[in-house]
């Protein structure tokens, strides 16, 4: 069998081998599996015709450093709104050819036909003539309770079934702050049960309920659980369990790390533990659960904020308003995302700038570098949004990618990040795409004015200058000096971050990431990559089991595994 | 003038342009500055006979895939150990040939010399034949108090400053302990004076005293300062504030919130603030602190957190004891570091592998991946130290560079990392080298056996796993289950997370960046890159004033500038 995975960013050997751990696969063509309902509406990425235009504009793209390029007219003009946000794209390498080019690029992949077919819930999580998940990807349905409700069978009924969740979560809100028992909640969960309702917790935790605190443990490291112990009172505590198979291995560690500390201090855990589950799970089983809540499959785990995953933790935290407002912003940004004009639609034309800065002018990352504190983990929840999305090799068809997919995404906050990587993303030899994030107003409304302007507009003039400074550059006469600008760089603006505005911000990068994935043609969501650690895993655990219990010779032999293993012993 | 900076990586014009707001600099020939003292030494990168040797063997480098060449012997092999430090590159993409050409790239570029000078106080932060700061790079003198102390002149003079400092630090440390008036630290700096300093405090967290809390401001966003003052007591607390020049705008705006908090608390701000400065700086002034602990020109500030930046916050936080282990652990680590064999040297041999995989595999970017949760903010630590440092475009001779500088370093702990971008680590069409960092003990010893294994083992388990998923990969006939595989790893080991380990880890990472400069012939010591923006801040916020003020007129107009404000107004 040939290779099918091309690592163009990479003049190394692209042949893939088997590795010598496992049995050969049987070689022979790829065939072609008799399970897959959906056919195939992906076209190359490299067949489009504004590909092949794209390409040859990126010959000579437009030079934000020459003289009477970036002016003040351009700033005011390149510059579109939706759900509370205003997106400036004046410091982008772009002109009028490159966005043409890029709307026929968004015409020809179909994206906003695949934006509604995703919303109305047909099946977008497939590969075309292979095994795969198939199923509908429906996380827009988990807060379409607002404005022009999605009428697609799916999705509608999709919506139902989150409103009886919601329902559930509300009651138990109400019965919560009824027993007035409950201080403290533990949210156990890794990953997309993790980082996305964490990121929220923190971006509107000025909201948070005094009487309520929160704590969480994702990592297998003991550590992570032993450290969330701090001041916690068992009987005053919420003990949330997410796993959507019930199976995830740190998932089930963490639970039973806190099942065993109730009975090391002699409180009945009962009306304490409560699962966030797909139903029919292990874990749906309400002689061990309190409550149970519902995920569903066509909710892919970085993109179950919006479920239940962080309706249990946010209810908790801010009481059922403050996460109906959230919900509402990302509805808000989900109907914007249907928006036809690609001027008009900011998460497309997000996409396909970062599609230009990916693929045609080469650069491998992108940051996202928000001026708000209180969004210090949002780069980090994009990060796993992003990048487990679309860091992919082949296309919906199986075939080798022949362009770079997904790019890295990482971030810090401003101004931290000016005085900790930014001397990189000005004077080094290779050029960072940056996304700007800031608000008008701060969150808490308590400001100083030192040297005649407010904190917030010395945070406001530092993100604007650092954008206009990444893309002018300045020459010098020493050369330590010169910035060589034409830097690309994009700003997203709100007036606060609220419930509603964050959730327009959460759901317009859960759409950008769609978008360029049906762009390079890849099935964005399911996660294979994530899958051999796991085995091998089990295998140097199975070695460790073994060897504990001196019942060598029934586990298969994994040298590899074993060499590392032995590494420890001689610490 | 021609272009002094070329962008590799990037396609695209590499020409410099002036940018459109400032006086054209004058044209000429690159002049000689009078005022450097200091010859060149270095050589250009792509002259040496190793790079030349070195770009030869990356057109077939050592494939991981191929059966026979990933073996557990070579696993076991290829370790070296040292300062309570196991490193083993077994993972790695290199061969015999490879790791000889690298020695002889150290010994060409005089790394190990380069070290020595660096250490015994000459003058390494320089350009040679332009203005620049022109002075010796002495953080390793901070902390020199144990085995074979250093002794060039002027890093013995260093160390006894710093000694002078330290016993200053103690003596406050008793007055604290004997006081007992004191619960609370709020520690006031940005970048260096906050990164290194909290990284160290939450790898430590386990030996924070009960009795005292700890509070980070950095950042200008007024919620940043204003969510630090819950449940703080001004009459409990001390506000250290930390800026070497006295005049970080950042620090200086925060230090006024606080000011003015203790001024509308109604209480007394005198033995509560504690200025860490350079001698002479504005806030060197009695009358203003507490007390004063100097910083110096010759400790940059992402390197400082030996010094008395980190020395305040964390002998408040752990005590004397601790902070003494984890100078210790920096210096042992600083010893080790000039070890003549390039294979025994843990940071010079992971420099020369991070060269491998960046310049000769063209891989644009580094993750660091702890497998430990107190370790969670070790990745953004050391992105500031290596980005702020090799995030340059020309030598120290002013000559652009012609093979990328330092990579873009990233990362989040494992196992939440393999729940996020670990499926494109594994599947992209990019490929990311990763520095795994475990240990073979928790740090709290709090652990559950769960079916048959602790967690700890079972984390572990899952960081070896990964790297050999990572160099094996898999095939499959189902395309979105393959492997490529072939992707390079290190992994560092030790017995737990402890003062001494920790110290050894963090300034391991410190010399890997040195090393990793000084072969691109860079000067990684200055960051000139963080002037620009601060520059065109100022002028964005000079509009701002005048406009409040009604003196327009009298400032200079900055259209971008204001084209970017005139967004906000709108929102």
């Amino acid at each position: 069998m040939k290779s099918v995975c091309q690592k163009p960013m990479n003049p190394s050997s692209s042949e893939l081998r088997r590795h010598n751990l496992v049995k050969p696969p049987p070689v022979g063509v790829l065939k072609m599996s008799t399970t897959t309902t959906k056919t195939s509406t992906t076209s190359s990425f490299e067949e489009f015709e504004a590909t092949k235009k794209l390409r040859v504009l990126a010959q000579q793209p437009f030079d934000l450093t020459t003289s009477g390029n970036l002016t003040a007219e351009r700033i005011t003009k390149s510059t579109t709104e939706g759900a509370g946000w205003r997106y400036n794209y004046g410091c982008q390498r772009i002109d009028e050819n490159v966005l043409t080019a890029l709307e026929e690029l968004a015409i020809e992949a179909g994206l906003l036909d695949k934006m509604k077919a995703m919303q109305s819930g047909e099946v977008m999580n497939f590969y075309n003539g292979y095994d795969s998940e198939n199923r509908a990807v429906l996380h827009t349905a988990m807060r379409d309770f607002f404005d022009s409700p999605n009428t697609g069978k799916e999705a509608s009924a999709a919506t139902e079934l989150a409103r009886t969740e919601l329902n559930k979560l509300k009651a138990w809100g109400e019965e919560l702050d009824n027993s007035g028992q409950y201080t403290d909640i533990v949210f156990v969960g890794i990953g997309g049960s993790n980082l996305g309702p964490r990121t929220t917790f923190h971006a509107l935790e000025a909201y948070k309920r005094p009487d309520r605190n929160v704590h969480f443990v994702s990592n297998v490291d003991p550590d992570d659980a032993t450290w969330s112990l701090r001041n916690l009172d068992p009987r005053k505590t919420v003990v949330v369990v997410v796993s959507k198979s019930g199976g995830t291995l740190e998932t089930a560690t963490n639970e039973e790390f806190f099942r065993k500390w109730y009975e090391s201090e002699g409180v009945d855990p009962s009306n304490h533990f409560v699962a966030v589950t797909g139903k029919g799970s292990p874990m749906d089983n309400p002689s061990n659960y309190w409550r149970s809540f519902y995920i569903w499959d066509y909710v892919g785990g970085r993109f179950s904020t919006t479920s239940t995953v962080g309706g249990t933790l946010l209810t908790f935290a801010f009481g059922f308003d403050v996460w109906w407002d959230f919900l509402r912003g990302c509805s808000a940004m989900d109907k914007h995302a249907l928006t036809p004009s690609v001027r008009n639609n900011i998460p497309l034309l997000n996409a396909l700038i970062g599609i230009w800065n990916h693929n045609f002018l080469n650069l491998p990352t992108c940051a996202i570098v928000p001026y708000s504190k209180v969004l210090w983990r949002f780069s980090a929840h994009i990060q796993q949004v992003d990048m487990e999305s679309n860091g992919k090799c082949v296309n919906s068809s199986g075939q080798p990618l022949t362009s770079p997919s997904g790019p890295i995404v990482w971030g810090e906050p401003g101004t931290d990040a000016q005085h900790s990587f930014f001397q990189l993303i000005h004077q080094s030899t290779d050029v960072v795409p940056v996304e700007f994030i800031g608000c008008k107003s701060s969150q808490f409304d308590n400001d100083i004015e030192y040297k005649g302007t407010t904190s917030q507009e010395k945070l406001l003039a530092n993100m604007f200058a650092q954008s206009i400074a990444l893309a002018t550059g300045q020459q010098d006469e020493n050369p330590a000096k010169v910035f060589p600008g034409n830097r690309p760089s994009s700003t997203f603006l709100t007036e606060k971050i609220t419930p509603y505005t964050f959730g327009a911000l959460f759901a317009c990068y859960e759409h950008k990431v769609a978008f360029q994935g049906w762009t390079w043609g890849i099935n964005s969501f399911d996660q294979e990559g994530v899958q051999l650690g796991k085995v091998l895993a089990t295998r140097i655990l199975e070695f460790v089991t073994a060897e504990r219990n001196g019942t060598d010779g029934t586990t298969d032999t994994f040298p590899l595994g074993e060499a590392f293993w032995a590494q420890l012993k001689t610490l």
